[in-house]
């Protein structure tokens, strides 16, 4: 990918995926939320090559998304703990989690989403803070705002944007297509 | 990683990354999304290489989430678009997308998510259905259900799980570990 371009940088989900998008980082911040913490623990459960491993830690712990703590001072084992980055990322997990229920476990859900005081089994849908309507993608798109280049405008026009409202950012009025 | 191994293969977190676990795969989806649908808009709107353009789309053909359509007779050329399946993956990247902005976006977010009729910016956030709840990494976890192998219900098992209540699917009360 063309790093320089910037409509492709300045994308957060590219931002994101920059750090996490790939599958062993993602289940290694799973495990990590599940309550595994050791090397030998992550390696077993997830079954994935020692030096592999090691990579996606390094990844993880130069991204903020996880810290090691030492557990043993002779010789040094380090333990490793999700970061208030990688909690905040446990959310995704839980989409992707109720995605997969959805539409790839056909007998029923046999990992779910559980509210840890009333184990209650959670139904996990995305809504607008303010509105409270569900963010759904017949209704919601993805948009710039003025702080983006021009080049990241003409991508991400609004077909049909009203006069933006007063805003922290707002949304960038569409920039003809060529 | 251990294909046989079913704590592994349950979850859904798995189920849904081995088909959209890698980046240009989620890239892919942004784009169809955003309007991008022909082979050669999607290569040089991603800057990606034919041949892993190819096999990205094969795959997510595979997987459901895109079906292609012809748009011209002679020579063949067919455009992509995303299915039921793929629309449902889209709240997805706008997690990611609410996450890349918390995160990596110091000066402001450059992308957002925007209510298509109003242009108003939105701000996704994860919510239980029932309850409303907003799904946090502190109150939430993953657990799994009667529906699991023994060998997954002692990996997901819930600290301090309650006598479940009548649901479609019960969360499996706690294996000892060993």
């Amino acid at each position: 990918m063309d790093r320089r371009s910037s409509w492709k940088t300045e994308c957060p989900v590219v931002q994101t995926l920059e750090r996490v998008g790939e599958r062993w980082s993602i289940l290694l911040l799973r495990e990590l939320f599940r309550g595994a913490h050791r090397f030998d623990e992550l390696q077993t459960s997830l079954g994935i090559a020692p030096n592999i491993l090691s990579t996606r830690l390094t990844r993880l712990l130069d991204a903020g998304f996880i810290e090691k703590r030492l557990y043993q001072e002779h010789p040094p084992r380090h333990s490793y703990h999700l970061t208030q980055r990688g909690e905040d990322f446990i959310p995704v997990l839980f989409v992707l989690l109720e995605f997969g229920n959805k539409h790839f476990a056909p007998d029923g859900p046999k990992v779910v989403v559980v509210n840890k005081d009333t184990a209650e089994t959670a139904e996990p849908v995305l809504r607008d803070r303010k509105t409270g309507d569900a963010i759904t993608s017949d209704r919601f798109t993805i948009a710039s705002t003025t702080l983006a280049s021009a080049q990241t405008q003409s991508k991400y026009s609004l077909q049909a944007c009203e006069p933006a409202r007063p805003e922290r950012t707002r949304v960038a009025k569409k920039t003809p297509s060529r």
